[in-house]
């Protein structure tokens, strides 16, 4: 009889390796954070005894979500501004309000508020790109909950940093700090090729070799960014980060959403992920991501809720709905993204582009300790043929009822065990009706 | 001081007319049934007395949701089989199952679980199409939920009619004995233009206005439907129904993903109303419904589910939301469909698309009181610069609070005051077992 620190008893667990792949009445024991065994809880009885025990017997067991990109202190600007034009939408909301709000309070408060939102969606990992990545950082580290900051740069200076060398040096002093963090972890975050010139993006390159970390960064977004691009420069966006070197296993494209066969092909054949951000590019109107191309060619396509600012909320299992529904659409086929392979985007893929594939992502001894438990029972949930269609299809995030990181117990019963829920509803009050106030004036 | 049964005072209502609105601070007094006042709260109380009041201090009151398209009694097959080519799901799940087990029971308990679902989602009317009609009927009218069944006509012969005499005698039937119910009301619903031939919709057409009730029909739902209609009689399905002359105020089209411009100005000119299921289209990857184009001829759009068995519930929260981002996406327009017209889409669309316009679908004096209220707190909400965006772009339905249909507070903090949860769910896994099992085999 082995004593582990925390045994899960559950109904169903969906480990996601291998794919499709539900396993009933199963148990899953977890030792210093991380995951020792996964057994018929018959098996688990005899074998095991938690210090903690915990019986989950309406609920799934699935990898905590991989929000692979977002900006989690633009929560603060939840539907600040909808139904606008691109341009019209930054230019005369998210911009000013940007320019006149984004400090390091915001920083903190926003990733705060979006942590705990994230959390209480089962949401365990989040790759982040925003100003003050430090403060998102220390927030995350403070939560107890796994990310990957991004090392922003971007040509024009901003309260953050006031060039390129500014960002990059600040982004270095960032990645050094947390070297050897067991949460936190750093990416580049060269903002999009509209934004970020040749030579600062030459210099990520190699430092994004010299690190082995990644480059996060928003690319063909929207057909106005590639036509831009082509009528200044002749080059498609994509072509000149092929010509910089940059189109490599190290780059998470965001969005993605004007691809040519040929650009599929080069980013499969160089092992570009792709963070697919479909509800963001709906709201936005700014075009469909080819999801089953890209998935048949190979690529590694994890999901993101984007910013709270377009989306407007940080939901990974609606996101992932989102995703299967409109992969289907956008290929005509009814197949294309069954249940099993949206919830290995929102896992296990989004592990895989952040290179933690071999740590996080999926429910196997060895990795690290990093759960959701989804409760699928009640008139919602019933009647309940198969869980893995029940998680994807007909399920929300208020199901979520517990989450862990490293084998921490985050989300107890719906309740946050590390988060101060009040105090950060009292701060996001207190930036809504600062930012509320001056945008209603500035827009009147 | 006037009494009246219900006043609530609440943070925001949406009254939906006129168009784009929020008051703030306001109460809506309900008597007999039926919205008497709706008016600043510190008016409300030196005005009314209510025998019942509540204070909704967080939450917005909205019009109840019309779901303009289900198969109720389908919830019983929810996630029975998913991520199947269209005909593959029909011929060897769909079709299959409701051949072995549809009969008045099923009828009954799906019935019964789908109003239960729509309840706790905030939907106070549906649109339905089934069999057993009669069932449906007695089950929502017991339930206090207000709802059009349809009366079904279909050619081939099946457990609730065989033939199309027997089908229109029976729904004659149905509609005599609920003539002069206050919650139920019929519609003809031939199931599709491959499924029913001339001679009966011939009859149908005429009976329709005799009769003055809609007619509910799946058209254009894919391109396979149009191009095997060109292929057998070179005519396009709408234009077969335009010459028998169902193309007409009465005509309720659901799903119109295949649509030219002159069939847009065809309905448009006709009066046609169109019950659009963005869900459904998209997870069957029928097709897009082009939303925008539509409302711009002047068209009435509304809101549907679909069966719970293709969507695979029936949350007209989620649908509303899913409606607006791909009207966005669809249209290349990120103003297209605004938050005020997605919720008027599931509100007042519906209501004018079922004859009933005069009567809900906004909460203005003289309506009858069917209102949803929905709690605009919590991490998830916050902040919250604008009450319309937080309705449609970050709300759940599990934010549902309360429910009333005419006056009657049947969803009353989440829980269902006149059906039985428990028993319900106790049926409907019984159901699960035994259709589960046949599944199961028959596909092994």
């Amino acid at each position: 009889m082995h004593t582990v620190d925390t045994l899960l008893h559950a109904r169903w667990i969906v480990p996601i390796e291998p794919d499709d792949r539900v396993l009933t009445e199963h148990s899953l024991a977890v030792h210093e954070g991380r995951i020792v065994a996964v057994l018929p809880t018959h098996e688990a009885r005899t074998q095991y005894r938690g210090t903690r025990e915990l019986t989950l017997d309406r609920h799934a067991l699935i990898p905590g979500l991989v929000n692979a990109h977002t900006h989690a202190a633009m929560s603060l600007l939840r539907g600040l501004a909808d139904d606008l034009h691109l341009m019209d939408w930054l230019q005369h909301h998210i911009w000013p309000a940007e320019g006149r709000w984004v400090n390091e309070e915001f920083v903190h408060d926003g990733s705060e508020l979006a942590i705990a939102e994230m959390l209480r969606g089962g949401t365990t990992c989040f790759n982040d790109m925003y100003f003050f990545p430090e403060v998102t950082a220390r927030v995350a580290a403070s939560a107890g909950m796994r990310a990957t900051v991004g090392l922003i740069l971007i040509d024009f200076p901003t309260a953050y940093a006031d060039s390129p060398d500014d960002y990059l040096a600040k982004g270095l002093a960032l990645h050094d700090e947390y070297r050897n963090h067991p949460l936190i972890r750093t990416a580049f975050a060269p903002h999009a090729p509209y934004s970020v010139s040749d030579a600062p993006l030459d210099r990520v390159r190699i430092l994004a070799d010299e690190l082995d970390i990644p480059i996060h960064m928003h690319i063909h977004e929207t057909a106005h960014e590639v036509d831009q691009a082509v009528a200044q420069s002749g080059q498609r966006p994509l072509a000149r980060l092929n010509t910089l070197g940059v189109v490599s296993p190290a780059l998470l494209a965001v969005h993605m959403t004007q691809l040519t066969d040929a650009e599929i092909a080069l980013c499969a054949a160089n092992g570009v992920s792709v963070l697919h951000c479909p509800e963001s590019n709906l709201k936005l109107a700014s075009g469909f991501c080819p999801v089953q191309k890209l998935l048949a060619a190979g690529i590694n396509v994890a999901l993101g809720t984007d910013g709270a600012a377009s989306n407007n909320d940080l939901d990974m299992l609606g996101e992932l709905r989102s995703a299967a529904l409109l992969a289907k659409a956008v290929s005509g086929d009814a197949s294309a993204v069954p249940a099993y392979q949206a919830l290995r985007m929102a896992t296990l893929n989004g592990a895989i582009a952040l290179g933690l594939g071999d740590q996080i992502g999926s429910l196997v001894p060895g990795k690290l300790a990093d759960i959701c438990a989804v409760a699928l029972d009640g008139i919602e949930a019933t009647p309940l043929y198969h869980p893995l269609s029940q998680l994807v299809y007909a399920s929300g995030r208020h199901q979520v009822s517990d989450v862990w990181v490293a084998g921490e117990h985050l989300l107890k019963d719906r309740a946050l065990t590390r988060l101060d829920e009040v105090d950060i509803l009292r701060r996001a009050r207190q930036w809504q009706a600062r930012i509320g106030a001056a945008d209603s004036e500035a827009n009147t």
